[in-house]
C-alpha cells in the first residue's frame, strides 16, 4: 500500500533528471505512483516554484509532495520533510515549501533529512533530488520509514519562509498590488482579490484603472472572456480566485509591459486617480492614457 | 475497473496545468491510468490539436480521449462528450474532436456537459480542463457515471466540424494540396495520398515537380530515406500514409519555405507544367527552377 | 507480471510521438509501466542520447530500456535488442545503446529485429519507435515473446560502437580532456575523473588551470558550491563522479566558451604551463589569464 507522490521541479525536460528521480523512486517503491506537477519552473526560481506548488496542491491527491527547486544545493541549506494534514512535503529549506504547507494547514513536524540510511550514496553534492529528496519521498510514500526516522526534528520557527507581497491600500480608491504569475498563455495574475476591489466599491461589470509606472489602462472587470471582443483586455477572477488580466484571443503579456514582481495599482477610474490624470494632462474616459 | 484516459492539450510544460488535471483525475478515479498524447499543441491551435489527436487515436488504447485546446473557454462554446466505438471523447465543441471522432467511426451520442454534479466548483471560468473536462473524463473512465448523466443530448448535426482542406486536381497532370503538418524533425506532410499521385500516373521512383508560389522543385518519390544521399530531399509515404517531404539528415522545413496551410502543387515534371516552366524562362530537367 | 520499460528518445514534446509509443505499448501490454527517462535529446544526437542513457541506466529499475535516437531510420541500419544483466535494451544499431550496455556488464545476446510478428504493419518506414521498437519493448517487458523470437542473433562484434574520447596526458602536469555534456543548468562535465587530476598531484582544495584554445582560467577544485562565492566558478566532482565546472548561482556555459566535444586541458597552475603563461605575457596568480 502506497500513497502517490506529486513531484515538482525546475529540472526541465532536456536532460534525464526527471526520469532518474522517477527511476530512483521506482527502485525503492515499485508500486508508488508519481504524478508530475510540472518540471518547467525557471531554473532556480524558488518563488515561481513555490507559487506553482501552492496553486496545485489542493488539486493533487493526498500523499507526498516532492518539490525540488534548489539553487542552494551544495551549500548549508537544510533538506527537510514536513508532516501536514494532506501528507508529507519533501524538499530544500529555502522557502519553496512554505506557502503550500501553510495553505494546507501547516506542519506539525519538520525534520532535517540527515539520516543517510534513507539516501543514496552520492557521487557529488549537486543532485539532491536523486540522492536525498527522491529516496525520502519513496520511503515515506511506501511506508518504509516514518518521518521521525529521517533526521532530527527542527523548530518550525527556524524554517525559511517565503515572502509573498501583499496587496495594500494605495489611497484614492485604489489598491497597490503586484504581479504574482504570468502563465504560458500570457495571462497576468495579481496578488489582488475580488474582495480587495469590492472594498473600493468596484463591482464586476465596472471599469478598473490599471496603473503601472507612467502607463494607465482602463479595463473592464468581466465575468468571462465572452464579455469582451476578440483582442480586448479583460480583468477577471481567474481559476485560482485572484484578479488577473487577459486578452481574449490574445496574450496579455504582449499587450502589457508588467511582469512577475512588478507593482501595479488597480483603482476606480473616477476615484482619486482623477487628480493624477489631470496632473498627467490626460482626460477622463480615454481607453488608455499611456504615453506610449 | 477503469479504462485509460488519453490526454492531449495545448497546456505546455511550463506551468502546472497538466499536473493539476492529472491530480484532479487521480482524486476522482485513483486507479485510472492517464497516457499523455502530447501537451505541446500550439496555444489555441485547434486545427493542430485536431490533427495530432486524429493521427494518435488509432494507436492509443480504447477508453476515454480527453482533449483540451480551448481558445473559446469563457465564451458560449459548448463542452461536450461523445460516445464512439473506441470509447468517449471529452473536450470543447470547437472542431477539436470532430476529425478523430469521424476516423474511429463517428459518435452515436453527444451530450452537453451541463450537469455540475460531475464538475468541480470553479473559482473562475477559464480552466475547464481542471473543472469540467478532467472530472468528466475521470467519471467516465471509472464508470462512476454514464454519459447520459452528464447533460442533455445534442443533435450531432449541431456539433462544430473542422474544415480540413482536400487535395484537388490542378490540371496538367498535377494535384493541388496543402501542408497539414510540419513535425518537430522538420518533415512536411501534405494532404495528398499516394493514390492521388498514382492517379496522375506518377509512381514510386519517379521525380515529382513540387510547386509553391513562384518556386519549383524536382524531388524524387522514394521508398525510404536511404534512397537519397545525405542532405537531399525526398518525397515519400510518411508514417501516416500521407505524402510528405523530408531531407535525409536534415530538415525539410529549413530547405522549403512552405508551412502549415500553404497550398502546394505536386505533378509530373513532364506534364503541362512544361508550359509554365517555359513561361518562367526555365529549362526542363533542372533540379530546382526556383528563382531564389 | 511485467517489468517496467524505461524510455528515452529525441522525439520532444511538441508532437504526439512519445504519446503514441506509450499508446502502442499500452495496447500490447496494458499493465506494463513506462518510465520516461527523457525525450529532450537533440534531434538525431546519437552521442548525446547515449551519454544520457548511460548516466541514467543505473538509477532505473531493471526491465526493458527502450531508446530511440535514430537519424538513420529508413536506411539499412539494423534494429536490435540486446540481453544484459539488468534486462533488455531495444533500439537502433547506431551506437546509441553501446555505452550503457557496456556499463551494465555487456550483452550476452543481440538479435536483429526482423520478425514482423512482433511489429506493427507500418504505413511508412520512418517511425520505427511506433512500429518496431515500441512493440518489441512491450512484448519483452510482458513476457509475450523471448528475445530469440524477435529475429536472428547477431555477432556482438558487428554492433556499432560509440566512440567516446578518453582523457590523456598532456605533459607538463596536465591532462587533455574534452567536454562530455553541458546540462540544462549550464554545468559543464569533462571526461576527466578525480583520479586523473590526482595523478597530477592535484588535490581537492587546489587551484586548477583550465586551458581552452588561447584562454586560460584558474579555478578552485572545491567540494561543494558553498566553497565559492555567488557568481564564482568551481571545479568539482559532479553527481556522476566526473570533474565538472559550475558557477555558483550562475551558468558555467555562459561564462566559458567551450561546449560539447571541445578539447580542454586541465593542469597544475605551477606546472609546465608556467612557460606558456610567460609566453602569453601574463603573470602567474591572476584569476584569469584569458586575453578576453
Amino acid at each position: 500500500m502506497s500513497v502517490p507522490i506529486s513531484f515538482l521541479s525546475d529540472f526541465g525536460h532536456t536532460d534525464e533528471f526527471v526520469g532518474v528521480v522517477h527511476g530512483v523512486i521506482a527502485r525503492i517503491a515499485p508500486s508508488t505512483r508519481i504524478l508530475d506537477i510540472t518540471h518547467g519552473i525557471g531554473h532556480g526560481d524558488v518563488h515561481g516554484g513555490a507559487m506553482a506548488l501552492t496553486r496545485a496542491v489542493q488539486y493533487m491527491p493526498n500523499g507526498v509532495f516532492l518539490a525540488v527547486v534548489d539553487p542552494g544545493v551544495g551549500t548549508d541549506r537544510k533538506a527537510i520533510a514536513a508532516r501536514t494534514p494532506v501528507g508529507y512535503f519533501v524538499g530544500p529549506d529555502n522557502g519553496l515549501l512554505a506557502p503550500a504547507v501553510a495553505m494546507v494547514g501547516g506542519a506539525d513536524l519538520i525534520v532535517s533529512l540527515e539520516d543517510d540510511r534513507y539516501q543514496l550514496p552520492a557521487k557529488g553534492a549537486t543532485f539532491a533530488g536523486r540522492d536525498i529528496f527522491g529516496p525520502v519521498a519513496a520511503v515515506l510514500a511506501s511506508g518504509q520509514a516514518e518521518i521521525e526516522d529521517l533526521g532530527p526534528a527542527l523548530d518550525p520557527g527556524s524554517i525559511s519562509p517565503l515572502l509573498i507581497p501583499l496587496a495594500e491600500p494605495a489611497g484614492n480608491g485604489a489598491v497597490r498590488g503586484s504581479v504574482l504569475w504570468v502563465d504560458t498563455f500570457g495571462n497576468i495574475q495579481f496578488n489582488v482579490s475580488p474582495e480587495d476591489l469590492g472594498a473600493l466599491g468596484i463591482e464586476e461589470g465596472d471599469d478598473v484603472l490599471v496603473s503601472f509606472n507612467m502607463e494607465e489602462f482602463r479595463v473592464v472587470w468581466g465575468s468571462t472572456y465572452g464579455d469582451v471582443e476578440e483582442g480586448e483586455a479583460i480583468l477577471h477572477v481567474d481559476s485560482h480566485g485572484q484578479i488577473a488580466i487577459a486578452v481574449r484571443g490574445g496574450r496579455a503579456d504582449e499587450d502589457f509591459s508588467f511582469g512577475v514582481g512588478d507593482t501595479v495599482v488597480l483603482g476606480r477610474p473616477d476615484g482619486g486617480n482623477r487628480i493624477q490624470l489631470q496632473i498627467a494632462g490626460e482626460n477622463r474616459g480615454q481607453e488608455e492614457t499611456s504615453d506610449q
